[in-house]
């Protein structure tokens, strides 16, 4: 049973307004991951002042942003690969390595293998399992990685939070070097982690060949009807992803947007610290007053196992009814019908949450 | 010799900077195709009122434009995919169809040349020749289709402006079918012509079910910033593509503009008399003032070919140094070195596109 993910996704709010019959202002939206802090405050203004340069086309080469890029990351633009979304980097990493196998790691964000599949590859996955709170075995994933042409992996990981320390990415990175397989390492909620904690290769791709890093910028900055997304790795791998992306594939919307939030340091700290707070008090707060199973791990949403007589889905289309969306995980394989995600949203707005979630398991009997 | 198109195209103000030690208000840029009346007035005003919503993900199946453009067509919902650009469009024709051979006709867009190569297709190519102002032979053409699995015709043709009789499309789609060969009719500049000679297989698409249709919204609507344009065909063809696109590949920003200005009939029409009447001017000025061959054709360019001992390059090279952008056609195959391309303007920019041109000539000696 699908409701709002009919194409896949938390955040369709098209199809949410049509279920629930509701605007788009009287949805609360805990479906997609998004920094409920909003766009940086500057950045509508700005996006208004400049709006007259879409009649000119966007730089075909990102030179403004891919420099400004490399400057935060201490790497070289040419390191740097612009995309339309994360999700056009992945694809990018697909159709630029053409993989015969694409390895996966469930449960995990959708998009690997839809696009490993629709670009022809075969799928080998391995699971994180519940009881290590999905966190794969480690031999597992070097099984993996020695058995196909391409790993997918979540840093922190979509759904279930999933992060790796150091040591972990590094063996990863060296048994893909031995078994010549690329690693692409998805960090598109790495920077809503505590700064101490977003452990990263970022500084060694010049020595991993084969290790790409993904990046999202629309998450973390509230702009994900602009798309913009990036990937890191050695020059010459960006160099053969390069040929594949379609000309002035990243909008000049987005360039603009991402040019100006870079150095947003209030902001940052203000939306990790709002995270990082209000993360331990959801979860607390669904443990105690809803007697649900949360598991742990990092990143701006909660994976939750309900425990009571109520599927995912029936969960989503009455907290719809009310106005508030969640993310039902039963299409994620190695979750089940009992599992939903939320995303982390202000004080308030998850105090609202909370307070819906409480008033639907009292209202008993299904719709 | 390539100055402004270094990564392939004209329009690239940030190249043309650099080179000219200009700001963009200081360029008239003729190198890119873009409706010189700028975007619908109420666009950019309605864009400013929405962009709160960039804070929600787009709709990832474009519903209400693509409710919009069947409307307007004619045609199915099921028969539309919305592109990130008409660009994206031809990535997934080759992507989706995944053609062992491509044909085109030279001299034409780079782009089909390219994606299908990066996308691993030989390439087979017919030439348009001088003689037939650029038109290729009917045989050629046919004999094409038959050897290849997909065939790329630009109509009008960029940068020759040659268009086909409807007899001519007919003839073509049905060699199509014939020899099991897909046909994608890139009409990006249609919207351009007088309405009477946008000729076109839209309403025979039911029929034809291996012709794809192309088409542009960010030339005619001067927002080659935002990237939009689709394709139209059959529903089985538009099902086959269609899984090859990454989710989100339209930003949100590019999907209100497109559902904002499909009713401008008003600003449509000055459009279309404008390029109609400054079309033959500047045709005019430049045989009779500089004596210089225009090649018919239609669209909102022409084609020049100096007959003064001077490059394009060189005369690009020059005429930047006035703020004034033309593209070189050097690096088209089947043009020359002498070839180059400027889009029509308002009166007032050709009149000072002409003036430049004629002061460059009486200049003499290269810079």
């Amino acid at each position: 049973m699908v409701y709002i993910e009919k194409f896949g996704h938390g955040g369709d709010l098209l199809t949410a307004r049509q279920l629930f019959g509701k605007d788009s202002t009287q949805l609360l939206d805990f479906s997609a991951n998004i920094n409920p802090l909003g766009p940086p405050p500057t950045l509508i203004e700005l996006i208004k002042e400049q709006l007259e340069s879409i009649v000119h086309y966007p730089d075909p080469a990102q030179r403004v942003l891919k420099q400004k890029l490399a400057e935060k990351h201490s790497v070289l633009p040419e390191q740097i690969l612009i995309g339309n979304g994360a999700a056009e980097c992945i694809a990018l990493a697909i159709l630029g390595l053409q993989p015969e196998t694409v390895g996966v790691i469930y449960p995990c964000f959708s998009e690997y293998e839809q696009l490993a599949r629709a670009y022809g590859a075969n799928i080998q996955a391995c699971y994180g399992r519940e009881e290590n709170d999905f966190k794969p075995n480690r031999s597992e994933i070097l099984q993996l990685i020695a058995k196909t042409d391409l790993v997918f992996v979540g840093h922190p990981n979509n759904p279930t939070g999933v992060t790796y320390s150091k040591a972990e990415l590094v063996e990863m990175a060296e048994q893909a070097v031995k078994t010549n397989t690329y690693l692409l390492i998805d960090e598109a909620f790495i920077d809503f982690l505590p700064i101490e904690t977003q452990i990263t290769l970022l500084e060694d791709l010049q020595r991993w060949k084969q290790v790409i890093l993904v990046r999202s910028m629309t998450k973390f900055y509230a702009i994900p009807g602009l798309r913009l997304g990036y990937m890191v790795a050695h020059p010459n791998l960006i160099l053969n992803l390069q040929v594949k992306q379609v000309t002035w594939s990243v909008n000049q919307m987005a360039l603009m947007a991402g040019e100006a939030v870079l150095n947003e340091k209030e902001y940052e700290e203000a939306t990790i610290s709002l995270i990082h707070e209000q993360r331990s008090d959801v979860k607390r707060a669904i443990e105690e007053k809803l007697g649900w199973q949360v598991f742990p791990g990092q990143a701006n949403f909660l994976l939750v196992r309900i425990t009571a007589d109520i599927t995912a889905a029936d969960l989503q289309w009455r907290m719809g009814h009310k106005g508030i969306l969640i993310r039902s995980c039963a299409m994620y394989p190695g979750l089940t019908a009992q599992d939903f995600r939320i995303a982390i949203r202000t004080k308030k707005e998850n105090q609202c949450l909370i307070q819906a979630l409480i008033e639907v398991c009292k209202e008993g009997n299904p719709l």
